[in-house]
């Protein structure tokens, strides 16, 4: 379930249907995930998220499944459950082997750490790290 | 500064010199950064973390780029300024180029978005998405 | 369940059923939320904890319900279910239309986002932006 | 400064400059803060996000003060210096008195204080709060 | 500085500096550090502030140095500059040696590592950790 | 579950089950939580973290039931389910009290109230905090 509850394919408006249809026909599937039931309560805000994704997701200077990657790894550091399960599975889809995966839990595993280890011994940024150098 | 100072080389302990050394060398490099001269107060800390840093950056089944931008994409997250100016640094000498760059900021902003929809959506996880399916 | 349980109206002690009697008078109910049952086991902490809140989110120079969407906002930051899901519901009671709340996760999708672009890019402040001018 | 620095209106593409003028005409101001000048490198995402917030932090269910404090709140929680900067003088601009930010911040605190008493004690969700119901 | 300036003991309501006398007294000192300055524009936040930290921190069934590691070890997770800077140096005047600071970090370190891990990989809490077993 | 699945000490490899039984033997008890069952998939993380962890969390300058409670406040602070849960359990087990786990939250609380409050008022570092002085 969600807050407002998931608005199906069948249920939905127009303006919702025309979201899912694109959704749906770009990532060659026939099924709709609960963000998207969950989200089409804004119709507005639907729309503008899935337009953002698809154009941020897609191919570009990275490759979507190093993007997907990221994707895992800041949703991992926000504790988001449902990001990590979802997304995850979306790495997995676009070629993420098991081998990749425990690299990146690794990595951001490792970046957790070392991020507290600055803070707590309050470093200073090094003058060659500086932007505008 | 850091909240104990830092530990130069001509004032640190052998066993500190020797990581100092490693890193100079991995890295191709004639200086260390402020992280490495202030967790040198912990010998132990500095040799772990070092050895870490080293296995798990290098490469293996993800290239040592797309690892610093994971590493740079979870800093933002945090909001831990020395990590993602000196990741950043890191990322660019390994070949970021400023079109990568910007891709991974739009990746990370996004996700960092959807990340509190869906929890403020309160959206379950799909059976889909489910480990163990 | 919690950690150690939840403490029952009727096997609280003389200070706890005090602070649920102010809890349900002050809210018109007739039932106490697992938090306070939980926080029960530290009457001090719930005594303060409660007479904080009461201040805090009364009426004041900003509407209760403005104070239970900022609530919502913090709690879907820091992605807690529980905080998320309670003030959910109390913000709903205060008069929080769908609209309003499909706005407010706008707004926090948003702020998440926005706060780590300034953070990657590495934003100065502008001097117009520093207190004390 | 800024990682890939800040790009000024007389430096601006055609497309970057559109959005500045959009962003002062909008504002009723004469000039741009720095986090539009950093994405300006970006101008996808530069134009992307200012038509986001300026759709979103636009009047509707709530109030564009409103809104702010909400964008202040979120900012404080996830320790953005820069956004918490500039989005408290911009709340100012739209009528936040001293009064009302105290009261915003007593309840960031209050909040951000539960949503970890909450964690700590491992308190379930009431079934009268899960959404659905 | 900050947002609303600060508030010197001379220029203090009376109120106000009932309760800077107060923390001056128990802390056996002749100055107020900034944060109760500007907390000081909202007197009843800066009372019930400085009241429930005199008696959360007070000695107890924890002793008031391992306290103050503990408010260490939350403000370097939430990258807190201030309070890691503060903290820290009252953990060091009630008794925190170098290799206890060390210590200290090194288990914060950790402990932000394992949770992304844990996260990451998507781990179910065992039958034996739940409460009320 | 977790994303790769649990293995089993019957069907680990021999690198796996050298870590489980170090484990066991280490902290005297017969089983083996998800945690590491998920971590077995990548043997060389799994191996580091456990030796890491032993190392960190074994007695030094600091107890190692107050290593435990940190380790409770960073996992709260962070909002992870799991490790809230866990260690829990494993400081209850070293003697911590229910005295001082509530006094334990109530730190924990109130650190994450004040980092917010210092955040949001924008409070500069006084210069008696700042290293190296």
């Amino acid at each position: 379930m969600a807050t407002l509850g998931l608005i199906e394919y069948n249920d939905a408006s127009r303006d919702v249907r025309a979201v899912y249809d694109d959704i749906m026909a770009t990532r060659k599937t026939d099924w709709i995930n609960n963000f998207w039931k969950a989200l089409a309560h804004d119709p507005v805000t639907l729309k503008r998220t899935w337009e953002d994704i698809k154009q941020i997701m897609g191919p570009g200077a990275l490759d979507p499944l190093i993007k997907e990657m990221i994707y895992v790894a800041v949703s991992v550091s926000n504790q988001c459950d449902y990001c990590i399960a979802s997304h995850t599975v979306s790495a997995q889809k676009k070629g993420m082997t098991d081998a990749m995966f425990k690299e990146l839990m690794a990595v951001v595993g490792m970046a957790n750490e070392t991020n507290r280890l600055v803070a707590g011994y309050q470093v200073e940024i090094d003058e060659q790290f500086k932007p505008g150098r």
